[in-house]
């Protein structure tokens, strides 16, 4: 089954919900900027890559809504629906590269009509959403020779088919080593509060036959001092121009205890995902979520009444516990600002 | 409130079944060896020193119930009852202690009639209660001291009262703490998948006013990173020769946070838990439970379905990342062999 995150169908933009995965496998519909923000928001997509293709159709649908009225009131409707998209979620850089470049698409077209306008940041929607998945073949393609015969990879949270367009990032790299004829096992850390891992990359290696174990976060320790993990792979939201990487939640103790091991930690990321405008991690905006996420999951509540919480969404790991980044241009070893910068030159 | 993990009532155990905490405050009751084993087994009672505590009950109430029955009978009846005490769980080596004391006992009382060794073996059952107690509030005092005012603690599971006989070993540090006037508050790990801590430790703190703060286990590296923790105190399972530390899984991965960044790492630790004739922490069998505590929470079920889970229930955290244990007979600061033979010589 190839999963297609995002579709196009009927002039509306259609998302896989991913917040009912696995019990449920449906596609949601959305027809403006508002309604796809909220999809963002609210994690019916979710990974960086899928979120930036997501907010290029928020984009198109705008465009598409209000290519009937004045061109005063197609541009300040527009810009409403930047803005929103925008302000739906901070830590994936992927949104703004999505935004920025329909921006100037849109610049390009001055003096056209709405219609044509509208045609043309659809094509380019369409486009972005092609290119991610060209670009997570070409990084699978560099990752998948940096795993052996029989790797046991463990990955955090779900950089999947279901985080891009297609093919996914960090499993992209796991599933084109499986092509590439490797025999490759997953160990899935569930990835709490959200259950990325346990819900999304479960099911999606289960679909494809490749094994697949799931564990508790907090057993990737154990799994590592067992011997029983031979890399690491995981996707990102953002990389500073230093190399520091932000991730979902845990991530960065899953470096740590990699580098405790002498375990390679290799992290998948399109250029798109690189902020060169970010100095280094600490500048990066880490999204705090609501208290619910953390005291229970869905409509099961199980924490003691009255503790405070708190939910950041997302961790700092430091360039120097990276091994190497995965790039759609090849693989970048302990990156740097230098070997960074030079990704942009060629 | 005065948490009562386990008491005597009408010649009966009753233990608070920590299952359902904090939904439901209830107590359950036990009145055989067998029944107590299952107590132990399915989790209504947790913790070492609790599970050890509840197996000499366990042994007392198979001598009360047997009382009347001929000397082969009962003394067939007592051994099945050791065996199926010590069949429950096996990591906590508390277990064993208590019946290892339990079996002195009864061996001290050769030729006296049933009901007097019944007598007696329930006498030492409530002996071993409350010197439990007494040893937590002198661990507590002893570690209240590397404390300093205004520390935020971090800890991992639940080693409060609801682990113990009351007040708790890690937890019981930190309510010295409070008792002698220090301003602490707590960050404690939810701790899957049986989440102890956002259901358990978050309870006893909050019954308290004791600030606590729940996170994700996969969040107490984001807290170190910003400096938001000053140490950890956790409890354990069971401490090798050499000063290894058996605890709930999980605990190694903050031990070697807090390493990273410099923060002490305490481990409460009455003497019933230390294991001379384990030589290191490898030798300590480490339990692995049902996949359905991972793969969900109760009726929650949220994984993949087809998915393999690996649940092993306690890992191993060397000696070297343990800053101090913290026994009834004062601090033992950097374990090893040499410092712990010395805690049973004095």
């Amino acid at each position: 089954m190839k999963i297609e995150t995002l579709r196009w169908a009927g002039n509306k933009l259609e998302m896989i919900d991913q917040r009912i995965l696995p019990a449920a496998f449906e596609y949601s519909s959305y027809d403006s900027a508002a309604s796809v923000a909220d999809g963002i928001r609210s994690m019916v997509v979710r990974g960086a890559p899928a979120i930036g293709v997501a907010a290029a159709y928020g984009v198109a649908l705008e465009a598409l809504r209000l290519q009937g009225a004045f061109t005063t009131a197609f541009e300040s409707g527009m810009e409403a629906g930047f803005t929103v998209l925008a302000q739906s979620r901070p830590t994936a850089v992927n949104l703004f590269w999505g935004l920025e470049r329909m921006r100037r698409v849109w610049g390009s077209m001055a003096g056209q009509d709405n219609a044509a306008v509208a045609r043309r940041l659809l094509d380019e929607a369409h486009e972005i959403r092609s290119e991610d998945i060209r670009i997570n073949r070409a990084m699978g393609a560099f990752g998948a020779e940096l795993l052996p015969d029989g790797a046991r990879v463990l990955t955090h949270c779900n950089a999947g088919a279901l985080a891009t367009a297609g093919h996914g990032t960090a499993l992209g790299i796991l599933r084109s080593a499986v092509e590439a004829g490797k025999k490759i096992s997953v160990i899935a850390d569930e990835t709490r509060p959200f259950l990325q891992g346990a819900r999304l990359t479960a099911w999606e290696m289960v679909q494809e036959n490749i094994p697949v174990t799931l564990i508790t976060d907090n057993m990737a320790g154990f799994m590592m001092s067992r011997g029983e993990v031979d890399a690491v792979v995981v996707g990102t939201d953002r990389v500073a121009a230093n190399g520091d990487v932000a991730n979902k939640i845990g991530t960065y103790m899953v470096a740590v205890l990699a580098r405790r091991h002498g375990i390679p930690f290799y992290v998948a990321c399109p250029l798109s995902t690189i902020d060169l405008a970010v100095r280094d991690g600490a500048a990066i905006p880490i999204e705090e979520r609501s208290a619910e996420e953390v005291t229970g999951f869905r409509d099961a509540q199980w924490a003691a009444k009255g503790v405070k919480v708190r939910n950041p969404a997302f961790d700092i790991t430091p360039a120097e516990l990276v091994t190497a980044l995965v790039t759609e241009k090849g693989v970048v070893n302990r990156p740097n600002r230098e070997n960074i910068a030079g990704l942009f030159r060629s």
